[in-house]
């Protein structure tokens, strides 16, 4: 018996990232079957922990093959799957898979070297791909993945060209928990008029580490509310990776992938640098890319 | 007898900063007198601690009048000396003292209103405007103050015309002690070729917060040594600070003031940026400020 054969049968699909890991069950006939997510995710786990993570997954699912994606595949997660090359495609995926055993693959992360520069993602590749495969997505499209690592991805003949990692999340949530900022940023932002100023300074300008301190310095001094703060930093932010962002080489479309609270956020700034995007659910697309990867194996 | 009558029999001035202050003996004679550093900054002393604080001082320098300068000054401190506006030289701060008893006085920060932004200094004023009275540096130089908080002040006619802080420590602490590149900036930054690579990259571009991931991404795929990016993120981060500093109005001067180790770093960065900078100890010039703020109350 194949591989393929066996995948056919039906799998459970884990979307295993950082902090958080998503189980579904993808059955043959291509219906959505059951689901849970927790969060164990890679670092709760450490190197010896993952059988019995994976055990806890088949207890609930059922015992069936595993296909996994996102950081279970990295240096801090069960098996180091080594990066594919841009352009990479779901077939390019599909071989780079690791095989921990017959009834487990580990989707690889995709790297890119060029222009002076370097850069690695493991996880969105996934959704990426398989949006593309969904035909939700243009097969041309600039993809704006938010999170930590906010990545904008390039595709090119529905192949993942290049791509840019830009350190806003991370950044955002080091401002709010230990910065001098700190106490300005405590409320939830929106895309409000707050934000709106935010996101247009932060395209229109390349100063973003001074007019972060003005944003404490407009209170200081009576300039500002304070309860605007926490929007319009946050605007500052995403209007500053949009910046770098919408500076690739022209895409036809504009995508936003990711969760909605976070999606609607990059929409908003991006709007305001003059262009529209397509607001979609990365989690959607994640389970039509790891079926695509499970056909083609 | 008046209050300047009494100064100039010799006083004590304190640097008092977030979280070191120093005390110095300036008598009449301007002779340097005895002195003392420690890590009693405002931040360890809390509002009911000033007393005690100010009594050890006078235990070890001497029963003086005190002048105190820096962060003692802010809420956080033991009066809040509010805010003198720009343009402000050292006559300026003089009538802004505000004294607590008439044996202490406490130097006001500076704020700054215009082109869209707000801004306040607290602790550099003392210092930038005390080496245009000691004759140090020019009257119409652009000053770069690198700590936590880095200052660029424009000086005009001897006063402070404007300045502008870039969050650029604050922002390099926060990524050595939290973020997904702690474990490679563990290596104190030097102003070598990597150093320099990295100034020319952020004075170039603006696109810092995606080059910083790009910093863990090429050693990841063995594009860069691992010990190369301590400097060179520092030097990133620094080129970037310089692109927004010397973005201010045409400066015959530029002028790095404060620690050596800080200074020749940004002294290597705005070389790289085509442009010679002087470097100065920032101590010196808070002794020459605070004498002539004495000389003039």
């Amino acid at each position: 018996m194949t591989k393929s054969m066996r995948w056919t049968e039906g799998f459970i699909a884990v979307d295993w990232g950082t902090t958080n890991r998503r189980a579904y069950v993808v059955d043959g006939s291509g219906d959505p079957g059951a689901e849970f997510e927790d969060s164990k995710g890679v670092l709760s786990i450490g190197k010896g922990g993952f059988p019995a993570a994976l055990a806890e997954i088949r207890d609930r699912l059922g015992d069936k093959p595993l296909l996994l994606g996102g950081m279970v595949g990295s240096n801090r997660g069960w098996f180091d799957a080594p990066y594919v090359p841009c352009p990479a495609g779901i077939e390019d995926l599909a071989k780079g898979l690791v095989w921990p055993s017959e009834r487990e693959a580990i989707v690889p992360g995709v790297s890119f070297i060029g222009n002076g520069r370097a850069d690695v993602m493991r996880g969105e590749e996934v959704q990426l791909l398989g949006a593309v495969a969904a035909g939700t997505i243009d097969e041309n499209a600039l993809v704006c993945h938010p999170g930590t690592h906010n990545k904008w991805t390039l595709l090119r003949h529905g192949k993942i060209a290049s791509f840019q990692t830009v350190m806003t999340g991370e950044l955002f949530n080091l401002l709010k928990q230990y910065s001098i900022l700190a106490d300005l940023l405590k409320k939830e932002a929106e895309p409000n008029d707050s934000f709106r100023a935010g996101a247009r300074h932060g395209w229109s300008n390349d100063d973003l580490l001074a007019e972060l301190f003005s944003v404490r310095a407009r209170v200081l001094l009576k300039q500002a509310p304070a309860e605007d703060s926490a929007s319009y930093a946050s605007g500052l932010l995403i209007g500053n990776d949009v910046r770098i962002g919408l500076a690739t080489p022209y895409a036809a479309q504009v995508v936003v992938m990711g969760r909605p609270e976070l999606t609607c956020l990059y929409a908003a700034a991006i709007e305001e640098a003059g262009r529209a995007a397509i607001e979609l659910d990365g989690e959607q697309s994640f389970v039509a890319g790891i079926s695509r990867i499970a056909e083609v194996i």
